[in-house]
């Protein structure tokens, strides 16, 4: 069946009933209104946060499920709340498609986005449904923090240690694999308890999540201001195997782990002196490397590896 | 100058100038972080919406200017919020456009969002860029309400008369004559000061904005409930000379009136016995019509007229 036999009507049907439709949560009022209703707790601030993924440009159907894209899309907008060490409330969903999408494409987009939502505690409280001539999926997430406690990029100083949660590079190489005519499989970790860990310690300076590429979330972090990142490039840490797949794949490991991006890992600034590696890995209950440390001074204008848009 | 000449950290930092980057009034964090930082006053509920417009779809460059595109996007949203009562904490905008778009279509764009941010006191508090083939916003409103005070669609009684704000038709007779060759010029006024004031009455069933047309609304509320509109057609208000206006372009004005769509007027129901329209209109700061009552029994099965996506 193609969406314009369904009709957008039908559609918002289709998605309430496998959404639910008992407010649950955070969420007081859901799918099917004029708006969501969401009730934070008392003394919390409220953090949104929106991204986009496009047919052609963030996926292509020809070597991903539609329940990948899906998953991958709310991955990207969760961990912009872990970076901010929120909590979610809940998410909204924007889908532009074709009136001749096959269903079964939206409902796959579907099941990928309420698995991933599931796993999360981030139910889906409402969206929207537009004809466009090729398929997007925009999200708004929403979370909670306690209030003044959100972690930003700015507050890093010299001195600090430079963090990264997990490994870098895993979905650049299986988008690599992908683009050699295998199919993208990786799906992120969006690092939601290690952010609300950090948002609750002492000592984090700067905090953000890695989605352009290790190299161009740095500039985020120091950009404009007079400190620079001096990186233990040794350390980076990479999934195990990761230096014979690159080779085997005649990839450069390095500019992987570091230009790749999507990697949804925590890239954070911690005072010196703070807690050790493994115990810092306990805390945020994930592993968690020292890549390097905040120098003074303004790095050198260089062009950052990663991804921009609208460049050719 | 095109897009892809400015980039993606080009265009955010252009956007971020303009948006201005002082907080203000509920933004704690605005552009520029990975999530906006929203503070609502203690006891309120948080109120969400997200809407779409896709060039092709609901709006064409060739007969509207991108500034006109920017308000109507951001007043479709703000409506939303109107008709649960709620007031704007903020907005965010996810932007997709082509490489090559010229940038001053882009600025045009901003110029209409933050012209009508600035009449709404709804600031621009973060986005998302993304290349695509066709140019959409996705707008995603943020708002506050007295806890358990959101209006919603549910609540209407049998006996409950049926008001809505404003007139009805100035939107679709303007893209009527904009589809003769004029241009898109109407620009409705999302009723925020209204809906609050709704949100603080007793009496009130059931409200919605009337943005797909007066017919498919009512469907709203009553649809799938033993309850129907009983209209007085005579009564719909419509703007003065609305009906030769009609006339002169061979349009049923009764039909533009009810099918036509994004009037952005709230549509509610009070229970008998409520205030007078005069009283009504002074209490919401805008002229109210009561344009039927509420009957018991279900709406015998019709295909309401009004605007639905994905149809042929």
């Amino acid at each position: 069946m193609e969406l314009r036999e369904l009709g957008e009507f039908g559609l918002i049907e289709r998605i309430r009933r496998a959404a639910g439709r008992r407010p649950a949560g955070a969420v007081a009022l859901g799918i099917g209104d004029d708006a969501a209703v969401l009730r934070p707790r008392t003394g919390e601030d409220i953090v949104a946060s929106t991204d986009a993924m496009v047919e052609g440009v963030h996926f292509r159907f020809g070597n991903e499920s539609a329940r990948s894209v899906g998953r991958r899309a709310l991955v990207a907008n969760l961990s912009d709340l872990a970076a901010m060490g929120a909590r979610p409330l809940g998410f909204l969903w924007a889908l532009a498609a074709p009136p001749r999408l096959d269903v079964r494409v939206v409902d796959g987009l579907l099941r990928g986005l309420l698995d991933e939502a599931e796993l999360h505690g981030c139910p889906l409280v409402g969206g929207n449904c537009s004809a466009a001539r090729e398929v997007s999926l925009t999200l708004t997430v929403l979370g909670a923090v306690k209030r003044g406690c959100a972690l930003t990029r700015r507050g890093a100083r010299a001195g600090d240690g430079i963090y990264v949660t997990g490994v870098l590079g895993a979905a650049a190489l299986d988008r690599s694999r992908a683009e050699r005519g295998g199919r993208v499989r990786f799906v992120a970790e969006p690092r939601l308890a290690a952010g609300r860990a950090l948002a609750r310690m002492r000592g984090v300076g700067a905090c953000i999540d890695v989605s352009d590429g290790l190299d161009a979330d740095l500039a985020q972090l120091f950009g404009g201001r007079p400190l620079r990142p001096h990186l233990d490039v040794e350390r980076l840490p990479v999934v195990r195997g990761f230096r014979a797949a690159c080779a085997r794949l005649g990839l450069d490991p390095e500019a992987l782990a570091r230009g790749g991006g999507e990697d949804y890992e925590l890239l954070f600034t911690l005072r010196p002196g703070a807690l050790s590696e493994a115990a810092l890995s306990r805390r945020l209950a994930v592993s968690v490397t020292c890549i390097g440390h905040v120098a003074a001074g303004r790095a050198p204008r260089r062009k950052a590896a990663g991804w921009s848009h609208f460049r050719a």
